[in-house]
Order: C-alpha cells, then sequence, then structure tokens
C-alpha cells in the first residue's frame, strides 16, 4: 500500500482540492464529507498512513467550516509532514479515548454525509451509532467525478507515468519471451517500471497463449512457446500518479488469423479513442470501439468495459461503459483498452491512457500498436 | 497483500471453523455473518482475492443454512482454488447484475448481523438500502474473540513463524550496525525474515537512538552510531501465521542507564509472560508488567499496551489492555511487549509471542533477552 513517492504538490494545491470538494458536496446537497485513508485522501490531502488499522484516521470537511483530519496520536507526526497538512487542522485522539465522539463533534448532527467508498464499517457504524440523526452515501454515488477531471499538471504527471510505461514496452519487447514463464516476464516488466521510476507496481499481466483469453489472469508458471500470441497489460504508480498499458505481441510469425484478431482490436481502439471529444457521454466510446468488433464478426468475445479512469489510482470513474451518460470533460483522463478473446486459444488487448482536450482527445501511451513481433 | 503463502488447513478445517463461527453468531443473539476480504474471510475460507475492488465478494453465514461465498464472476476460478471452496457454495455474479440483491437473497430480511470490520462503507451502505429491516454490527464488537483461540495446529505454525523470526535475529546481530542507515538493517531483516520462510514481511521497524524513543517509528534515513541503543521489531506471515518479536541491542559497550533501562523492561517482560495461565484477565498482564516499570520509576515512559493478539494477522484481539477483563484460554497467542521510551535520548522494548497453555504460558520466541551487544 505504501512505498509510494508523493505527488509534488504543495499546501494551496490541497486546499483548492479540498474546496472543490466542499462546493461540490454542497451543490449535491450533502451536509459534508468524510473520507478515511486511501485515494480520496491521498488526492485530498496529500496523506497517506504507515498503515491502515483499527485506530480511525479521517479527514472531515464541512461547508463553511475549516478542514479537520482526525488522527490518533500516534500518527500525528507523520500526518503533520503531509504535504498538504498546512491547509487543514489536526486533531489527535490517543488510545483509549472516543474517536467517533471526537469526529461527531465536527459534524453537523443531522444531514447526509458523503464517505469514502473503503471506510471500514467498523469505524461507519460507529458514526451512524454517535450520530443517529445522520445518514450516509458512498463519495462514488455522490460525487463520481470528484477526482475526474485533472488539472494540467496532474495530465503531465500521467503523461510522465505513460511515457515510462512506454519506455517499458520498449524494452520488454527485446528480451527473449521463448522458453521463459510468464512470472520471470511479469519479474522484467516490474523490475522496468520501477527503473523507469514507478514507486509502485500495481499489476504484470502476461497471458500468454491460451492465458491471453482470460483478462484477469495475471501471470502464471506457464512456459511461453514460439508461436504464442502473448498480452502484456501493465502499471503503477509513477510521482503518485498512474500508467497502464497493454500491448499484445507474438512470439514469431503469426498466423494469417492472429493478425485478423489484431488489426480488429487495434481498429476497434483507434476508433475508441477517435471519439473522445468534450461532451460526448462515455458510453460513446464504449459504442466505437465495441461497434468495430461487433461488425467483424467477434462482438461476442469483448466481455469487458472499453475502459476506466486513472489518476491517483490505476482504476477509478469515469468509465467507458454502455449506460454511462458522463459528457467527457477537457482534463479526463481513461483508459481505451478493447480486446477480443477467444477461449481456449489465445486473447488480444490494445491499450492507451488518453485524456480529453479541448477539441479531442490526446494519447498519452505511444509505442506502436502494430503487432510486434518478439523472439 | 497478496503474495501470502496459503496456510496447510483443508475444507474440513475450515468447515468447521464456519460451524464454530455460526454457532458464535447463534450465541451472541447474531441472524448472521458477512464477511469481506480480509483476515476473517481468510481464516473461515483460506481465501484471499487478487486485489479488493468496488467489486463485492462477501461470505454469508446463516444459521441452518449452507455458507455461501459471493463473488464476481471475473473472480470466480480463483475462489474455487480456494482451500475452503469444497465447504462452500460460490454464487457468483457478473458485471452489470446487481451483488446486493444476490446477497440480500441469502440473508433473513431482519435481524442483527455482524459485518467484518474492514468491509467497505459503500458495501455496508448498499445492503443497508437493500435490507432496510437489517442492522448491522462489527465483527470485532460482536465476536472479538471468534479467531482468539488457536487450535494445536495453529500454535505449532505461530511457533514456527516464531523460530524464524529468532533465526532472523540470531543473524541480525551478527552484522555491523554502526555506519549503516535504519534503512539498510531495515532491509536486512526483510531479507532474513523471507530467508527463513516468510512469505509476507509485515514491518521491521529499526529504533536507533533517539528514533527508538518513538515506537510508531519504522525506518529512517539515520545512521546508526557508536553508542546508540537500537530497537529491532519486525515480524510477517510464514504459511499464513504471524510473528512479531523486539529485542534491544546496543552499539558496543552500554552506559549504567542503559543497561539499567534495559533490566527493568527485561523484568517487566518477565513479569508479563508469568502472568500469563488460563482464567487470569487480559488487563492483568498488562498490570503485571506495568508494575515492574512504574516501581522502578519509569512508568510515564511506558507509553502503549502490553501486547496484541497474533494469527493470520499480526495484529487482533485479545489485547493486552487496562480494560480487558476477558479472561485468557488455553490457545490464545499475544504478544508481551512492554517497553520504556525516553524523549529525544533512546527507547527499549523487549517482545516475545506467547501462547496460553493449560497451566501457564509458552513462549514462542526464545532468543535471549540479555541487551546484546552488536558492532
Amino acid at each position: 500500500m505504501t512505498g509510494s513517492t508523493p505527488a509534488p504538490f504543495g499546501a494551496a494545491d490541497y486546499s483548492a482540492r479540498m474546496e472543490r470538494a466542499v462546493r461540490s458536496a454542497a451543490g449535491a446537497g450533502l451536509a459534508g464529507l468524510l473520507v478515511a485513508p486511501g485515494p480520496d485522501m491521498v488526492w485530498l490531502t496529500g496523506y497517506t498512513p504507515t498503515a491502515v488499522t483499527e485506530r480511525l484516521t479521517a479527514l472531515v470537511l464541512v461547508p463553511g467550516r475549516d478542514p479537520v483530519l482526525v488522527v490518533p496520536t500516534l500518527e500525528a507526526p507523520d500526518a503533520e509532514k503531509a504535504a498538504g497538512a498546512a491547509a487543514l487542522t489536526l486533531r489527535d485522539w490517543t488510545d483509549g479515548k472516543d474517536p467517533y465522539s471526537v469526529t461527531a463533534d465536527l459534524l453537523h448532527h443531522s444531514g447526509r454525509f458523503g464517505i469514502s467508498d473503503t471506510t471500514w464499517a467498523m469505524h461507519l457504524l460507529a458514526l451512524q451509532r454517535a450520530l443517529p440523526g445522520t445518514s450516509y452515501v458512498a463519495l462514488t454515488d455522490a460525487l463520481p467525478m470528484l477526482r475526474a477531471v485533472k488539472d494540467a499538471a496532474e495530465v503531465e504527471l500521467l503523461a510522465a507515468a505513460g511515457a515510462a510505461a512506454d519506455a517499458t514496452f520498449e524494452e520488454i519487447r527485446k528480451v527473449p519471451f521463448a522458453g521463459r514463464r510468464e512470472s520471470d516476464l511479469g519479474h522484467d516488466l516490474a523490475g522496468l517500471l520501477r527503473r523507469f521510476g514507478h514507486s509502485r507496481v500495481d499489476f504484470t499481466i502476461v497471458g500468454s497463449g491460451p492465458n491471453g483469453a482470460n483478462p484477469h489472469h495475471e501471470v502464471g508458471d506457464r512456459v511461453i512457446r514460439r508461436g504464442d500470441t502473448v498480452v502484456l497489460d501493465f502499471g503503477g504508480l509513477k510521482d503518485g500518479y498512474g500508467s497502464d498499458t497493454t500491448r499484445t505481441v507474438h512470439v514469431g510469425e503469426p498466423t494469417e488469423e492472429e493478425r485478423w484478431v489484431h488489426d480488429i482490436v487495434r481498429a476497434a481502439q483507434e476508433a475508441g479513442c477517435r471519439a473522445v471529444r468534450p461532451g460526448v457521454p462515455c458510453q460513446e466510446v464504449d459504442r466505437a470501439a465495441r461497434a468495430v468488433i461487433s461488425d467483424a464478426g467477434y462482438g461476442e468475445y469483448f466481455i469487458h468495459r472499453t475502459g476506466h479512469g486513472i489518476g491517483v489510482t490505476t482504476h477509478e470513474p469515469p468509465y467507458m461503459i454502455e449506460g454511462e451518460e458522463q459528457p467527457l470533460v477537457p482534463g479526463m483522463c481513461f483508459s481505451v483498452e478493447p480486446g477480443v478473446y477467444l477461449p481456449g486459444r489465445f486473447g488480444v488487448r490494445i491499450e492507451d491512457i488518453v485524456t480529453v482536450t479541448e477539441d479531442g482527445g490526446r494519447r498519452l501511451n505511444n509505442t506502436t500498436r502494430e503487432m510486434v513481433i518478439v523472439d
């Protein structure tokens, strides 16, 4: 969980984000926000506790009041060092004291509060008990787009993470594949991501041959063979912001069918990226990519949504999925990653991170999308 | 989170644990238990998802019904491989379906349910919405001792983890300390724990000189010097069960005061361990250790509880703390770790894991508790 280098932002940045969050909360009819450790807290305050334990740590944002971070006393020295610490008040509590009454005193005693999705149930239950007049809604339900629109500095951090992922691909395509295990390649990918500046590796998917047809597969002990199609999907955090890219390579010369499926996915990915521009509903990006695959007769083998947002996490709103009518806004950053999965045979997926610009989309991954032949 | 080798238990073991949990729940007046991924799920089913995401995974235990594990379809192949899978029914749900209605159908539509502490708030809120006639209580509040009493096989796994931690100490005391950073020693400790069979390292605290006086300190860039007292507190998981031990060493010859403080802590730790026997309330272990330190005039410098339980996690009930009246039961396993922290100067802590036997306590750490001189 930790081990992540913080993003290069200061108290003024975090203060502006907290103000934005409070305004959004008020606009959604919420009496305030409660944020436990996790990506929302990182984005709002720059703070990540060394460990998340049963001891309550919570950011309390209430319109018209100053932001307060409730922390266990043991944790206060760390919290004081957070990049956003100067923009908030610390309220520490010692073992034996009741952190929920401390928190309750900071909230209104009635009203509806947004609470971060990953807050532990034990904390929510204790707050519901301490403040029976309040009600709660998950932050992603209440304010799904809170972190979705990135500012210019965030986009450039995501671009730098994307460039590091691209550099990783350029190196991995040179290494031998045939005769090595998927797990060996996964190890290589993790090492390269770190070498190119990642402080955290979130996933290194190496799906060779039939394993590539399972989009959930990570790495296994399967030995890669000449003739395999291999899906490589990897990413993590660099300077606090995420990377996530997928390329599908082939060990030696592909068959005509393998090349054909790769071409279809490539065309679908291109169509998805071209659909990106301000005002277009998210679902249109999914539809644009899916139409190409369906028209080619492979619709039933594209078994997941087309994309997900990325920022201080590698998976977050907005989602490019049928039914998501949220219009795209300049600064949103997300993956476009269609795939075709032929059970028991092979899979192909191609993924770039794309950011919405004033008049279209800009890819943050720029390695070739042609099928790369590896050894 | 992952990377942990599973414990060597089979479906019959997990089945017995789930039955015990259901009986305990009924005894506490609960209509059932809901368990999200985490240590309770590991202990009850042997299952750890590759990643905990917004997609609901939950074990549902209701008296008189078979245990059911609700899982996202993408996760079902992994869940089927869990050691306890044969003892439960999988109920998978695909993207776009409502996992909460699936779960609600497995519960009674009224009554009070125990829910694991770390369940995400977004899941609890959705269940409260789906089943307005139900109420929830955190599992640790409802059944704090559910996993506290270990069976013989579990105690032996904890003993093996303890022996590996002991072997780590025997090696670390041979390495050079002076002139190296705390973080270097932390790296050494992690490597040794892995070399001696740990699949996961949870913490490697190296508190040198004044840093030793902050019990929350992990490792820093401080260069260790001749004359430093150094607190070494490290542990993790081996074969699914935890280790956690602390020894305080000295770089070169200690002063009379350093030796004196060490002697006091050692005597306190001895007193805490000697207090362990069936029927004794947990708080008596804390009192026994604390009395020695207070009597020596250092009471104000012993600023934390005396101990915590250990099992599939390195911190869990029972807690050896003032106010905890739970009587000790054979099979309980916990730390006894008094300390004295002199702000700005140095700290001393000595910690063993102890298991309650039929007539007393048995230490699972057995390296010397004398002050070890290192180079």
